[in-house]
């Protein structure tokens, strides 16, 4: 596990990824804009044009784009990394994607002799930056013992919790809870508002005992300020519930909560707020409620 | 205020008189059921057989009862505390109350010469126990600042929020983030159970970023054991999310999450587990999905 590949350098991907060059394994990387990759390539990681040619050089290759899509063309399209990678290698797909996909992946690297995971990460551009993201990881315990130094680089709160798949089911769990805390945390300063309450005053005495949740400390004064600009992006997280209520909807499970949300974020979305951090539902409901944000 | 009142000796107001009693305030206390002040008069308390007595004799007198109609009979009733307040002195109602009340208790009170404040607690019967409380107060701030050494004996965060009923509005902010915490703490570990996920595992990993909250990390594992034994009872929960939605209707305020949490809660009713603890919604959800539990 020397020789480490690197495909998709975002806003998470090139943080997650400098921790690798850091801490001294020789990285190849590839993204889809080459100007993305720059100040990773200053740094000394090796350009490839395609995400085979970097998997045919690597011992492991991480992946984290944008869209299932995205994936399946970087890791099963032609010029992907399944196509380049060599037997014994590993393949960990870091995107938040679909645990079908990730079982379809994790299928077509075991027959020829490659092992994948999935493990998507939940702390945003700040717990990429600060190396402290949680990683939640699905694939077989080998690959896993054999990768967890490289996520140790990444995140503090690590965890394998099944076999292919299970890593991206357990984002869906994360997701479903990120969206029940930030209609709450919406309501309630809607509540606020028209009580004549100060909001951040509000926070501050409910945000310490059974009302308390990332959510309300964290975006809670944001929204307060009238601040909407992203650390998690709304076009993002209609994405990932999108797929956690495809996946229920396979698994016969009805979530009441995560619908609402997902059909007041589709709203979010029409009045084109897609690109405002998750807290601009509060401009969603504070416009249903005629009330100006 | 070294004479002080106490009305209604529940599982929370007996910890919270508890403790004025051993900071050695003079206490005179009356409940419904006598027996439930046994171990207070037993620890010193006086007992006084109305509400309306138990003010004849005292600078300060508490409340914290069931329901609003409680609040109503206790405090404006014929034997009720306003009927025997003396000039000066201060009523302060913690029951989680209508705001509405609370605003015509001060008003009544003002008339009479005596100040009232609404101080609706969060903590649980733990934070009553331990003097760890959040307090949130409406009313006037001298009065305010006259109770605050009695507030401190009970509770650690402590605020005055504006005039009367604001104290009920903030709590009702508070209790709007616990419904949304919850159904999203149920519908993940539904969301969980469906993908062959372990419970305590998943809590473990998502309980410390973006989606924590107060309500994964601490119903999450009581669901995960079965245990729906209450902190929190739901026929309570589903008294405060009424007033919530009686007084945002009130104020012209749509809120979805909340009403669908009502909705859910209203159906444990329907099914018999009003004595539950809040985490019962888990029960009500499964049995929607057909998943035993």
């Amino acid at each position: 596990m020397k020789q480490i590949g690197w495909i998709g350098t975002g806003i998470m991907g090139k943080s997650m990824c400098g921790h690798l060059i850091d801490a001294g394994y020789s990285v190849s990387v590839y993204t889809r804009t080459r100007e993305k990759a720059e100040d990773l390539i200053a740094s000394g990681a090796a350009w490839c044009d395609t995400p085979r040619a970097v998997a045919e050089r690597s011992d492991c290759v991480f992946t984290i784009v944008g869209y299932p899509y995205d994936v399946r063309e970087v890791i099963l399209g032609a010029d992907g990394v399944l196509a380049g990678a060599r037997s014994g290698s590993i393949i960990v797909d870091m995107t938040t994607s679909e645990p079908a996909l990730a079982e379809e992946i994790a299928a077509e690297a075991s027959s020829r002799g490659v092992a994948a995971l999935d493990a998507p990460v939940s702390g945003g551009d700040t717990g990429a930056r600060n190396g402290t993201l949680a990683i939640m990881c699905g694939g077989e315990q080998a690959a896993f013992d054999r990768v967890r130094p490289l996520f140790e680089r990444m995140g503090t709160n690590i965890a394998l919790l099944g076999g292919p798949g299970r890593g991206q089911h357990t984002k869906m769990c994360n997701q479903i809870l990120v969206a029940s805390g930030v209609v709450g945390t919406v309501e309630a300063l809607l509540y606020a508002y028209r009580a004549g309450l100060d909001a951040e005053q509000v926070i501050e005495i409910v945000g310490t005992g059974a009302a308390s949740s990332w959510s309300i400390n964290n975006l809670g004064p944001r929204i307060a300020k009238r601040d909407y600009d992203p650390g998690f992006i709304i076009k993002h997280f209609i994405k990932d519930m999108g797929i956690a209520l495809a996946e229920a909807k396979r698994m016969q499970l009805a979530l009441p909560g995560l619908a609402m949300a997902h059909e007041f974020y589709k709203a979010a979305s029409a009045q084109g707020l897609e690109d405002l951090g998750t807290q601009g539902l509060y401009k969603v409901l504070a416009k249903l409620n005629g009330i100006e944000s």
